[in-house]
């Protein structure tokens, strides 16, 4: 089945411990799109400048990845981000931020995305998160909304409104206890329920992540790197691996989250390795799988 | 199999966000044995004052915890510490610290206590966790080492040296990293490893704990307690847990350890949901299977 990704495709330069890369493929739905295009298909919904290289958007295609919904706006240059990452390879700190074509983004979902039985909200404007969850022509099987500590610092009301009609939320440690005001995760992730969404889920970088379902309780372990080159995308690659399983399974169940939870630990794990795309780029199937089964091994008493 | 248990044996007065406990049982030796108690024969060697209560050590015989290697000395006071937890449980605060008996404290293991199949040096002078660890009459079938950050900071070339001779070495993630200089803990494992032991694990409070064992890892999640009501003595429960489990099913290997790791963190789980020994006092063996059974369901894909 078919996941409508809607966030951003953007230009990093990032700076890592391990080594910098200017200019950049990046963006929330570009990781998430390239992630989930693993599992399913994917539709985009985005919106770059006409810098934007033809090479690109040929190389989404080729991931199976529909750019319908990609805008490509005249005279518009594409969302540039500059970044830097310390010792603490969890937080990103933003040295630039040039909106461009994203200051003036109205996101239409064109019909066969706004037909998509799966949604992704990726990091985004919550108010705009809103305005494409309005445009489905049904109510999709999984609404997922993913978020950041911007958000929740200066669009609040905005957030908690778009939250109360998603059916599953993604946030870090961090943004969860920002979010509700409690310390403790099980507690945060039950304050999060109480604004709408049946499932939340819990990211916690380096010690993996975990799943509340209704009463259920799943907690997935990192993958033990021991060199971690470029965390920008991990989240939404994270995310793209998780909604692209349960898309590519069909149906929303304990299961299939828990599967789906791992295989986007899977995705997280793999992007981390390289730069900006690159590892995605490569990456195979039979890579996927095996480190499916190696996660399968931590976890087993 | 039997266990030998060096520590300490100790009044702690606590405070923590859920309430505070007046000169209640504590020390590393007591929990461990306490926690280990369940699973297995234990040797006590640790010393108290003459101000220790009979009833003290009648309930540690009535747990099956041999008390001959208990030091009662005369006209002396046992340990005291007074501590507090603020929001953050992981980390207490030391209030005060009388050391009294613990001061001129020369561990000596009795003969069915130096012929322990297993040696567990709860946290402790390094320096006297060596002098236990000499007086075993043949090599244990495993020796582990707990330890803290007061010791890898005052005490560093007495810690490695008993560290270079010790098989298993329990730290959380903090201590890991002090001991190591490396941020990344698989790093800061392979780093222990490099100091002799071949096991290292790393404890995380709410994030669970890491096994490294060679080239072996197991992660397993945290009990997702909402309401922690006295962290003081989880680390010691925990590797209780651990060792005991091991020392009962007899054989160190990698299905142990791993089903150890587990009876270890419900343990721990149990140990915080009170103060002091409060909830091992209780505690049955049925309650220990059932929520062994649940973090089964935990890590279930």
């Amino acid at each position: 089945m078919s996941i409508a990704i809607v966030g951003t495709v953007a230009f990093d330069s990032v700076e890592t411990p391990s080594g910098k890369a200017d200019n950049v493929l990046g963006g929330s739905a570009t990781y998430a799109s390239y992630s989930a295009s693993f599992f399913s298909e994917v539709e985009l919904v985005s919106v770059v400048g006409e810098d934007f290289p033809a090479e690109e958007i040929a190389a989404f295609k080729q991931r199976g990845i529909n750019t319908d919904g990609l805008e490509i706006k005249k005279n518009g240059k594409t969302f540039r981000w500059r970044g830097h990452y310390g010792d603490d390879l969890n937080n990103a700190q933003t040295l630039a931020t040039d909106l461009n074509v994203l200051e003036t983004f109205d996101p239409k979902l064109p019909d066969t995305c706004a037909a998509a039985q799966f949604l992704m909200l990726g990091n985004f404007d919550p108010a705009l998160q809103l305005k494409a969850l309005r445009q489905m022509k049904c109510r999709p099987k999984l609404v997922v909304l993913d978020t950041m500590n911007l958000w929740i610092d200066i669009t609040r009301e905005d957030l908690l409104k778009v939250i109360a009609e998603v059916d599953m939320v993604i946030v870090n440690d961090g943004e969860a206890r920002d979010l509700t005001g409690e310390s403790n995760l099980v507690k945060a992730a039950k304050a999060v329920m109480a604004h709408g969404p049946a499932i939340v889920v819990i990211k916690k970088g380096e010690h993996g992540a975990l799943l509340f379902n209704g009463g259920e309780y799943f907690s997935v372990p990192a993958y033990p790197l021991e060199e971690v080159f470029d965390p920008t995308g991990a989240g939404d690659s994270f995310a793209g691996g998780l909604v692209g399983y349960i898309a590519k399974s069909g149906e929303v169940n304990n299961d299939n989250l828990r599967r789906g939870m791992v295989y986007g630990s899977v995705m997280a794990s793999f992007n981390v390795e390289d730069f900006t795309l690159n590892r995605f780029r490569e990456l195979t199937r039979a890579e996927i799988e095996a480190r499916f089964l190696e996660f399968k091994k931590f976890a087993e008493f």
